[in-house]
């Protein structure tokens, strides 16, 4: 079914993050997003079959928003090891300035009973780079042999949480911290060779 | 206050987690754990005074049962890289059989606004003994300078994460995993020297 309206299809969109982030998928609910996005409910369902359906789109939108803050800040001919520090760069600065979004990619990723009901891969060309780059760390053993969704994880979460601490002033923003967060998720997704190899290329780290 | 009842007061904590671990912070109320643990609701303020109460004595008896299991595995002569090693071992045996307690940790440890009105230190004996530890590691340059709370970070989520994948059965457990994810948690928080002298002494990882 195409959207009848570009500009509501995005506000119901905005609106479910929004509900997601302050409430979690427990509390969630199309009446609620309807609501917000001043939509009635029972328009809704033109724009999303239900709420699974909507739920998928937020996952499919949210991804792809931290897919290409990711990709943006890589360049393609460094090593992988350089494109992985690069993009906990990047994931960093898109979570400085969308708490929500990083809030809501957290709780569906974290949710397993959600996960199990995406059936289909994200197709995104963006999300694919970054496959494409965890896959070509595995192979030329450069990344841990473990499973993928583990080097994800590794590499997104701790960033998030590192700028929830910064936005809580728990922490303080700074480079140093910064390239500090960097090696702590370089040092546990690289294999030990090709860790040190990376720490020798770099700035010295204390 | 004295709970009047030692058996209630710890089946309204029991069902508090239960309630936490489903719906999370934001569906939780006294009135449904009342109702689960079967107890009127008006009695439950003999217990806790209110609700943010109650939060608090779920968020210190899980903690004290985390640091329980993750102490009880530790040899207090041993190095600081290898007390964290056995701690993430502990952490994890426990996080498979404990996966309520687990998600109610991670739930209220990742929630900002929770955590800041959370006055006082945890003072449990097994809490304090990890605490030194990291202040141990920490003066003697064994551990990254950084905030604690992104140490602590470091040595329990991925360790839940892993847990939850492994009962989705999106993982196999089996012991070379559990030694790679205690790899990738200590490449994380030890300072490189101190990791490669953790690796040096450790059975050789690929």
């Amino acid at each position: 079914m195409k959207p009848k309206d570009e500009q509501k299809h995005q506000r119901l969109l905005t609106a479910a993050i929004t509900i997601l982030a302050a409430g979690g998928l427990a509390n969630f609910s199309t009446t609620k997003v309807a609501k917000l996005a001043g939509i009635p409910q029972s328009n809704v369902y033109i724009y999303f079959e239900n709420k699974q359906a909507l739920l998928a789109a937020v996952y499919q939108t949210t991804v792809h928003q931290q897919s290409v803050a990711v990709t943006g800040g890589i360049a393609t001919d460094a090593s992988v090891a350089d494109q992985l520090a690069a993009s906990v760069q990047g994931l960093y600065q898109f979570a400085l300035t969308h708490g929500d979004v990083a809030t809501v990619i957290r709780l569906l990723t974290g949710d397993q009973q959600f996960k199990t009901t995406l059936a289909a891969k994200l197709a995104d060309p963006e999300n694919q780079q970054i496959q494409a780059l965890l896959q070509r760390g595995i192979t030329q053993e450069i990344l841990r042999p473990v499973a993928v969704d583990l080097l994800r994880y590794f590499l997104t979460d701790p960033v998030y949480r590192y700028a929830d601490m910064v936005r809580a002033e728990q922490i303080n923003a700074t480079p140093e911290g910064l390239r500090q967060l960097t090696a702590m998720v370089l040092g546990a997704v690289l294999r030990p060779t090709s860790y040190q190899d990376w720490l020798t290329r770099s700035a010295p780290l204390n």
